[in-house]
């Protein structure tokens, strides 16, 4: 099967990247002092796949005879490595349990269908026997949206798209696309370039996730600002559920009542099984070219984009570290890095003496300008005018082009610092501009606080990477030295600080992430007990035997509603 | 009460227009031109309001004493002629049926909350009491949301929300604005402009409707170009439904399962009451200018069109259009207006013998470009450029300055004709750009079609107003002379050939004006039948006694889905 068998089980993603650690001399010491390590790091890699014991395999025989009737058995996978690799995501939650070889909960099989109407058969086949379906993507979500919860003890099965990666047509004239969900971001990108055209979306997971995935996560790209969330790039999309299936009409916009694409958008696989969106394209730009600034600190910085939002002048991509993550970002550098030098003593000289930059407060800012010529233009010469009238010291393209290379490699560092007994993970929200920096800072003093009553020391930094008319995303990484036999505590009373300062600073739970259950604890108060009745009530009209998905975005009935920051549910967790 | 005395009853709005056709003297003419009337027209008035009858009036006695309670007599209406202001919206049907003195069904009493408070008690007495609440902005809609359905024998209230017409607070750093859903457009415009910013939502009703009207009809305004369909500015709102209030979060952009601001966006009254929104708002542009031009014909408009969309260069406003609603406007400008004389005999001339331009098929195109200097400037030049390329002959701004004056009179002329016996009425959709012209084509030739089936000559003409990086809308105006005995007929004929045409041709129903119930045959086309299956979800959900506007986007299960065409529910229609 394509890709999957190229990703790392227990980690994010792929053999493709190697974290060879004399490429980057300053990462590892940069952790070890930010995280406060003093002793030698103690190397635990994952416990290896043949180790790890699944939960006993459910097999509804009816099931199994009617599903083997129309799909071959390459397509039908019943195997313990298939039932593995499609047990979790890639939240921390997941890693860490993947890691230490706990699966309390896992698909009974994998079926891999290739077209609407298998799905269509396979959902019939489940609703009459009362089997469940879990959607899957590429598997890199990490709000715990793939949780195997069965609502019983029903059979389980991972419904992986990854074959239905067609883009079946693009209408040029239109920019429109119709794509299959399963459709892996590069395939994607590629058949789509190939006809001249982008979708114009790039998540940090965009190499191990799907456009189904992304329409029902409500997922953002690096390029949102331009050409906005997915939901925003939707015209139309078919949606099979155990009562029918939703077809929407693909017009640019509607006034039909509520609006059936938003049902679906967002539903995690809760609602039935997105099986292809007609989305907007793009022509790919003439220009695109990034750069880097440094601005003497995060304030600044804000400010500096807030006034391109206002002036209606916004970069395609727009990232602002605070000093943290600046730090973290210029130590993440490789050796052979454009950007080697750019902080070289001259120009340290020149940024301290002349500019009056305080070095400990610095914040880096990467950019990405495109569009024809003259659009380009204009808009780099109004940002550098704003960016500069906050101080800022252009950078020139090099800190972008090093960004732009390794701008998904990321993520894989978790992976690296898991081997070494480090947890780190991310949380993000968004909010209106009058409350950015009073949330940035509330966060980062609950998440430090947290930190510390949990660890000794560790790292919290936060970029800003969305942005729009009335406000924009804030996307905190935190990572720290894990005790053993309360990893999960650790972790959880951490996330949970960094949830908390959200909801109690008015944002929302997550701005692209999904609820999935992880989130579970923190709905109620993001859209309301009554927004909640309102989302039970199209399962209960879509799906009333609960055989989508189970327990996710809100609890069934008979679960608690703190459910995602329980860890008695996992009884093998700590050691 | 406010406002509302200023409005005919049985027309579209006030009596501050004057339809002297003195001063309009090419406009009745042409319309008896084009309409092909020979013969001296009738001149018949509607009927006048003492002489109607409404239908007996139905009083749940605990009902009217619960609210007595907390409502004042001036706040809660009994008598007849609040009942009759309050039975229709302003569709064609509706304003036919009043001026003829047709009444079959309307509310049994008139309720004027002041707060959210209110609001609740009330739907909990009427949830209580088994009594139905009409939501009711400024009675404009023009697709039958309206319509008093009791859904057997219930008393119906009509929930009048102009009292609750506040904008609480503005938020200029982040660009919101919190607004009572019952702020009329002025009222709330001239709110907002004395804090410096604008909603930028102007739609042809923006004097007789609400912003919660807006957002429960996915209304669209003339600069949806630049700030969006009211379904783009919502960040936030409160809706009491009977089941609970829900409430959702101020931000910009989230990720929390389904977008529960889309499950109250568009529900038209049928969930709950929407009592206050949190939305974008805007600077005032420091420079807005209108211009005219005129194009070869409406393909090469259509083209130029595109291309700006194509460049991401669209001015705020874009209105086109073709052969027919040209000459409409041409005709419709008034003796004293600055484009009295823009078509004179030199101009005429130029354009015939130097622009090679066949004055048959001219096309009138309005925009307005807005913004700080330099975006104006170069949207104006880029703009400029690119429609001298499609043939463009620049009219100055004359033209946009005596659409801008007038913008919002034209809906009164259709007053004006049913005076004289004319029917007149707007059918309006949206969809991609490949498509645009061929639909074009087909829905002019279906209307065009059954205008002949059914009276020997009208009027058809068309207008794009909202245009996308996809697609576009078209936005339908058709009128001819009424068949005494057979005039809902009539209408009912013409209309569903314009919304089959959009359907048949890959559209959507309605691209800005509500389902209502006049929509309701074609919404099973539009959002499928499993979408069908969603909404009623949603309303088993939150309204599961239906005493929430019965029967409006989807029918109850016990109505027909063509409910919208059938005259029989009207048996004193024909006279």
């Amino acid at each position: 099967m394509l890709n999957i068998e190229q990703m790392k089980w227990w980690g994010w993603g792929g053999e493709n990247i190697e974290f060879n650690m004399d490429e980057k001399p300053e990462l590892w010491p940069y952790i070890k002092n930010v995280l406060g390590i003093e002793e030698e790091v103690k190397f635990t890699p994952p416990v290896k796949l043949e180790y790890i014991e699944l939960p006993p395999q459910t097999l509804n025989n009816d099931f199994v005879t009617t599903i083997k009737s129309f799909i071959d058995a390459e397509r039908f996978k019943l195997d313990k490595k298939e039932r593995l690799i499609h047990s979790y995501g890639k939240s921390l939650r997941d890693l860490w349990r993947i890691r230490n070889g706990i699966v309390n909960a896992s698909p009974d099989c994998v079926i891999y269908p290739l077209s609407e109407d298998e799905i269509t058969r396979i959902i019939k086949a489940a609703l009459d026997l009362n089997v469940v379906i879990i959607p899957f993507g590429a598997g890199s979500n990490i709000a715990g949206c793939l949780e195997a919860n069965n609502g019983g003890n029903r059979m389980i099965i991972s419904l992986d798209m990854k074959l239905m990666d067609k883009v079946i047509s693009v209408d040029k004239q239109s920019n429109t696309a119709r794509i299959q969900a399963g459709a892996l971001g590069p395939l994607m990108e590629k058949q789509l370039n190939a006809l001249g055209v982008t979708l114009g979306h790039f998540p940090d997971s965009f190499e191990y996730s799907t456009i189904g995935g992304w329409i029902a996560t409500r997922s953002a790209g690096m390029q949102s600002d331009k050409y906005g969330k997915i939901e925003d790039m939707v015209l139309s999309l078919r949606m099979v559920t155990p009562n029918g299936t939703i077809v929407t009409r693909t017009v640019p916009k509607s006034s039909n009542g509520i609006d059936v694409n938003h049902i679906c958008i967002g539903s995690e696989g809760t609602l039935g099984v997105i099986t292809e969106a007609v989305v907007s394209v793009h022509k790919l730009p003439e220009y695109r070219v990034p750069y880097g600034y440094l601005f003497p600190d995060f304030e600044s910085g804000v400010k500096a984009v807030y006034e391109c939002v206002e002036n209606y002048t916004s970069p395609v991509v727009t990232r602002l570290n605070d000093v943290g993550k600046t730090a973290l970002s210029l130590a993440y550098r490789s050796k052979s890095s454009p950007i080697k030098s750019f902080l070289g003593k001259v120009v340290k000289s020149y940024l301290k003496n002349f500019k009056k930059f305080d070095l400990n407060k610095v914040c880096l800012m990467l950019v990405v300008f495109e569009g024809d010529k003259v659009t380009f233009k204009n808009m780099k010469k109004r940002v550098d005018k704003i960016y500069k009238n906050h101080g800022a010291f252009n950078l020139g393209t090099d800190p972008g082009k090093a960004f732009e290379k390794g701008k998904y490699d990321f993520p894989y560092l978790r992976d690296y610092v898991m081997d070494r007994n480090i947890m780190a993970d991310v949380s993000e929200t968004a909010t209106v501009w009058s409350n950015l920096l009073p949330l940035y800072y509330s966060t980062m003093e609950a998440v430090d606080k947290a930190i510390k009553e949990k660890v000794k020391t560790g790292f919290v930094g936060c970029h800003i990477s969305h942005t729009y008319h009335t406000g924009a995303s804030l996307y905190f990484t935190f990572g720290f030295q894990q005790v053993t036999g309360y990893e999960l505590e650790q972790y959880l009373t951490i996330k949970k600080a960094a949830e908390d300062a959200f909801i109690k600073g008015g944002a929302t739970l997550s701005h692209h992430h999904a609820v999935g259950f992880e989130h579970i604890p923190w709905i109620k108060d993001d859209i309301s007990e009554t927004g909640i009745k309102a989302v039970r009530g199209l399962k209960n009209a879509l799906d009333p035997n609960n055989i989508m998905n189970p327990d996710k975005i809100v609890p069934s009935l008979d679960k608690p509603l703190d459910w995602g920051l329980q860890i008695t549910d996992f009884e093998n967790v700590s050691k």
